[in-house]
């Protein structure tokens, strides 16, 4: 009612640049506070009391997407904000399902080439000095479609398969240093208390022995269930599939253990027919999570806006382009931009109603640059399953439409 | 049961120091996999499928606290990791309930000195350019029993009145510039669409010009309805009572407003009877969150561990007193400390079974140190209601027994 007042008109200047600022604000004539009170008023009924513990508005609707199997389900990208991924919207995926663990009765394990064969209660670990770190986690199978023909598809669909949160726990090195590693030892079979029982063989790697965790916090309190609850292994970038959930057993070895998950599968089948094992690290990758796949966008100004990230450190850099790579612009890089963990980007622009082709490149402190899918597929083939990191095409059709393409 | 294989010992160098790590870890002569699994085991029931919005796990009952009446609730400080507060534990303080909005019906008004006012749906903010910042938030009145003679309580009883989410939404300055506000605009009314009609007049200092913002977005998702659903201002390092929730209208004008809620209330009452209006920054501040009061220890290691946090930028050091202040001890800050955001800070610890008194202390990036108790009172006196921040003093007595304590 009261907008009927309004004219709509106005610009905004933003950076160096002026952007016509389309219908997203209204100027007013003539309006007084009292005018905005006639619409239905909160402030006449007295409101909720508190609760001990919150949920979010009946409004709001977000879920997390689970087809076509229910072992996976997926982050909604394209309407969540900042980095850290609220622990009900984390992206699932479990071979068995989620196990219902009493942390009363969870014990974990250290043993094999070890002075000391210890098992720890949670209460032990708990006691343990402890360290937190926001770092993003991402499932090696995470765009799998991008090695095939493209389907037209969410980000949430093609992306969806990777989170942000506050991990806390224990420093992997302070638990070693206790059972007393042998020098001999070279890997470590991780196993999860899952009815799959996912197991997986972890090169100890300086980076794993500086920056493994095993976790029990997740965004401040207990880790979700679907994230491992109580217990799970956390190598900051490093594929999803080896942070070994349901954590119960640690054994060194100086082989890896060759387990059904590391050789049938996440690994990567080579155009001549052999495949990679270990491939674990997760390259820097980026995407664009609005405007994005079935969304529908008017002429104006847009804020473009994604995420970008890397296994191996810090993003450095993250370049827009509006025209399907043939020219690129610097986004915006929101602080803090943090280690092995999802950076937001910004990127201001404003669309004139003709077709473009959205993408963003990723940039970190290796200096490794973000391929585009055609340089990828030149190494990698289209036999991959996993590990597809290529460069992201959003096509926006001329009525608006966003459309996943190849470009 | 395999528990009793193992003996009780164990040595874990920590920093530089080595410290006895008492009944932590267990060590274990002969230990084999099978045994672990006697336990009744979750590996031979396949696990739940995957869901649309998780949920903690039925094991876990954190809780915010809410006595003695419905408009507050507090966060379990004990009991949380890291520097972010699950949005579900997030202290809520609200004057008149919490109201029930339609965000597609809410609306804000920006008026008074200003070149156009103008009304913004939800649709309209969200299509801004936006800012996304970890940062905390607390009420001034937190911790305002340290006025008064102790009682004996947990660190949520105390210091339950802050949080720290990731905050996302539009610059106060980006609407400021759509409106065109005047030169001779230096103070803004902010209200809430609440059933208190909680109003307050914010000055526009460079600080709340940088910094402030217009949010939207809490921890990845929309704010929770307790946090201002669907909109609510945020004044990073500024009183939780500024940071007016459920915002309907922003007026700039040229002196404050003068409303109840800075006129009756948080205001600072002096010794001498009278009281500062506006002091709006909240002081450096610290507290040890483990162990806290009416915790129970047993001697052995422990990990102190706490927030520290300040309203005017970054910590930069948090010491810790084990013998009430006489001698301190750099602690460790958790990386990364980000400006007017708690900071998580760690001290190893082994109890000797003596009475301690455990305090931390903070100091921010512009040299301010937090004051002993005897100090702020010396100045502020003891008929205050808000902005206590004195060194917090927690006694192990020799039973193990943590109590609050004026030190």
């Amino acid at each position: 009612m009261n907008e009927r007042l309004l004219d709509r008109r106005r610009f905004l200047q933003y950076g160096a640049s002026v952007i016509t600022f389309g219908a997203a604000a209204r100027a007013l004539s003539a309006v007084t506070a009292e005018a905005v009170q006639s619409v239905d008023d909160p402030m006449r009924v007295p409101g909720a009391l508190a609760r001990s513990y919150g949920e979010r508005s009946p409004f709001e609707h977000l879920m997390r997407s689970g087809a076509p199997d229910p072992f996976h389900s997926r982050t909604p990208l394209q309407d969540l904000h900042g980095i850290v991924t609220p622990s009900a919207l984390h992206f699932e995926r479990h071979h068995n399902g989620v196990p219902a663990i009493d942390p009363a009765r969870h014990r974990l394990l250290v043993h094999g080439l070890v002075e000391r064969p210890l098992i720890f209660s949670m209460e032990d670990l708990k006691r343990l000095p402890s360290i937190s770190r926001i770092a993003f986690l991402e499932c090696s199978g995470n765009t799998r479609d991008g090695w095939r023909e493209t389907q037209d598809v969410t980000v949430q669909d093609l992306y969806g398969l990777m989170s942000t949160s506050e991990w806390t726990g224990v420093k992997l090195s302070t638990l070693l240093e206790l059972v007393g590693a042998r020098s001999e030892a070279k890997w470590m079979l991780a196993e999860g208390s899952d009815a799959a029982g996912l197991d997986r063989s972890v090169p100890l790697t300086d980076n794993v022995l500086n920056e493994g965790m095993i976790c029990y916090g997740q965004n401040g309190e207990a880790l979700r269930p679907e994230q491992g609850y109580p217990l799970r292994l956390f190598l900051p970038g490093l594929e999803g599939n080896i942070n070994v959930k349901w954590l119960r057993r640690l054994k060194l070895g100086r082989e890896p253990f060759m387990t059904r998950w590391e050789t049938s599968k996440y690994t990567d089948l080579m155009p001549d027919g052999k495949a990679y094992q270990f491939t674990l690290v997760m390259e820097a990758k980026s995407v664009i999570t609005y405007p994005s796949g079935q969304q529908y966008i008017q002429p104006g100004f847009h804020e473009i806006s994604g995420l970008a990230w890397s296994g191996r450190g810090r993003v450095t850099k993250v370049e827009v382009s509006l025209d399907g790579g043939h020219t690129w612009h610097a986004a915006q890089l929101q602080e803090p931009v943090l280690s092995k963990c999802h950076a937001r980007f910004h990127f201001p622009w404003r669309w004139n109603g003709q077709e473009a082709i959205l993408q963003s490149r990723c940039v970190d402190e290796t200096g490794y640059v973000q391929p585009t899918r055609q340089d990828l597929v030149k190494v990698r083939g289209i036999n991959s399953v996993y590990h597809y990191n290529a460069i992201q095409s959003w096509r926006v059709e001329r009525d608006g439409r966003i459309r996943n393409i190849h470009a």
